[in-house]
């Protein structure tokens, strides 16, 4: 075919390939805020479900871990996925996402229509060692707790029929321990037995016959939704697979 | 709130803050590969929805132009959107597109599923002067009209009874004239009047009462789908607040 | 000749291209602290003879301003310079920059003699537009002129008896006319007969016959050392070539 | 100090912050070509005077190899000079080493003057970890021995009576062996017997008492200078301290 004499223009392009042999991390929040408090659990089912559906879709997604608005995806440290060019990467992963969470909504809310159409907006980081990818999921597991006792405790104070702003208050300066308190002493609630979602996010995995822990059928991989702790060595060394250097 | 001693991660990350004081051009693509040849008017119109109501959500886009399976938008040179990171206009933009497609697909295709869920990649390009956007536009279009002319003929010549490779064959080398030719001599197609929705592709922008050439009420802004020719000056010349440089 | 297994590692490599059709300014400190105050005027000639070296070296610097530690280098806006990769730019014009420094050191110093290796930083910005490269420069000259006003007096008040925590007191909160009013008042010095170095900095550029106001024999390119006012337009409208976009 | 209205401009800057936790790699080229061919010692031991110097001055720098134009400097991994910024980085060092280098000329040059002021261009690369520097340098010391042979090998042919072009014709597609047998059999030279600055280039770096092979005083870091291999482990055994994690 012809050329055309604009085509110039291709030349003032910078590159932004991410730095190769680094894990590549991609992270998304949601732009809807309009969920149940402190936690909304069909909303966080159905980010669980899109996450699923995009580590099915995109093979070099090693694992993903969420909690509230928010997803992280780690790519394997090789993975040359649109040749390692972040805007390509962080807009097809999230264009995808997007697309599910629109197909699926019904299937999660029966009885709520999508009022407007949700957005979703993220980023990439590139980690050199996997001791870093294992920090970073680590801190986003540590987020999530810290994010969802402060929030059990604000809602049940709230519910109790104080302002937003005198619960606030009241919560300011306390320890994780005066907060179980609380949350104990005046509403009878063990923090460690809230549902796992809310107190450790979703973990979303592959996993193969040969790893510990999970049933999946002989000579298969399947992609598993669990709430499990990613902060300490267990995890990680039932599933050495996940993050493998190469 | 308590801090996460994982919180150091936050660090490792390299910035990717587009140039200030530059034009912001967004091309994304589509992924699906269904639709009608030489060109699907239904999906070429949802695409052209899906454009509109990006530029209605984000006032920082100032224009858009599309055809095919390819969108861009242009943001304006002053624009603090995100604070011009590009993988977070980048995400959110494509997001919001897609979620827009998906929600709209049905009122263009009444008889046809979703089979997948659709996704677009996207990338972010800077360019410092007006010129050069209008050449990036030009440019656009250009391909616009050859890969139409070409297809055009491709398509009617396999209608005809050609194989695709018979038919590529017969066009290798074939000039602009002999194309118009082909499709005027064997088909009685006139190129010119081919509907300019295929052959122009579509502008996607916002008109003033004060703009010319088209009625909107007084007063208002409203964002208009058209398919000039944005090669020429007439239509800039007609449209001078579109590309101000303030 | 044979590769190298190891040549992998070329490929670990992120770009570092500047935009091209932009300005390129190259800005450079120096790591020497020795000299004298508030200005030392052989030092200055020094800086400037190294610039004059440096314009003459590389073809596409069309400008370059200086004053106290630091030199600006601007490149036309078109350049290929090393195919504009930022590094390489920064390297061979700072390193070439620091030779000339060296070789040309005992003209200017004849009593002193280098005590430790100099050495210079710097790095380059992009800057999209005629006018903000002239905002540019017009930002070092107002620095250079606010520099130069608060050091001499500060010197003055130190060099009349008071410790420099003293003067810096002194000066403290004064304006622009109250430090010309402490010259003039108790040192007799009227601030707009001081060196136009040290109150202008120093400008070096290729001067053509057809420029005004500066005498070059016919046909040739000369490349001067001046001290002018580059705020205002005089300058700029006197040297239309400097700054012109192709 | 008063502000200048021009300080804007500031803004416009892109980050060049190099990744965190990955070692910096700095490759810098001499422009300089008139040295003795095939191997100018004097050149050299010019070169490795002022890698010494530069490893002496920036404490960051844990290792350095060169060899014919070119040096290499790593900074360890946790680097935080000059806050990681590549443009300051690759100015300070490269604008330091050729300080040393015009000051050093007449302690290597007795006999002939500088007639040009000398330059050096450089950039920097990250790796993500302690192998892939490792391999980067081997690569270095592989390309160091395939030149130095081939040179070797075409300079006594063209002092045997070739032209250049009948040189490189009768090299042309030679193997390592045969470039060997080529050195014996006509020149009787072994060429392992050359000198090994030629033929491993040079490694300068930090010794402690505590590593092995060398000789240094109790307590004392020195700088050393040797012409070792580097792609074996052996070199690296002895040497732990050299490419350390933190």
């Amino acid at each position: 075919m012809a050329n055309s004499k604009y085509e110039y223009v291709k030349l003032i392009e910078v590159g932004d390939k991410l730095m190769p042999s680094t894990w590549i991390v991609l992270r998304t929040f949601s732009e809807e805020h309009e969920f149940e408090k402190p936690n909304d659990e069909r909303a966080l089912k159905l980010m669980n479900a899109c996450a699923k559906a995009t580590i099915e879709e995109f093979p070099d997604i090693v694992f993903s871990y969420g909690f509230s608005d928010e997803y992280s995806f780690v790519f394997k440290k090789t993975t040359e996925f649109y040749n390692r060019r972040s805007s390509k990467i962080v807009s097809i992963t999230v264009s995808f996402f997007t697309s599910v969470y629109v197909m699926k909504w019904k299937e999660f809310f029966l009885d709520k229509d999508l009022k407007s159409a949700p957005s979703f907006d993220a980023r990439t980081i590139c980690y050199p060692s996997t001791e870093i990818v294992r920090d970073y999921l680590a801190w986003r597991q540590d987020v999530c707790h810290i994010n969802n006792q402060y929030n059990s405790c604000l809602w049940m104070l709230i519910g109790s029929g104080m302002t937003k702003s005198e619960a606030q208050a009241e919560l300011e300066g306390k320890q994780k321990q005066d907060k179980n308190e609380i949350l104990f002493q005046r509403f009878h609630i063990n923090y460690a037995e809230l549902p796992a979602i809310f107190r450790k996010g979703s973990c979303v995995f592959k996993v193969r016959e040969t790893d510990s822990g999970l049933s999946v059928k002989r000579g298969r991989t399947e992609v598993v939704i669990d709430h499990c702790d990613i902060i300490r060595d267990k995890f990680w060394k039932n599933h050495v697979n996940i993050l493998k250097d190469k």
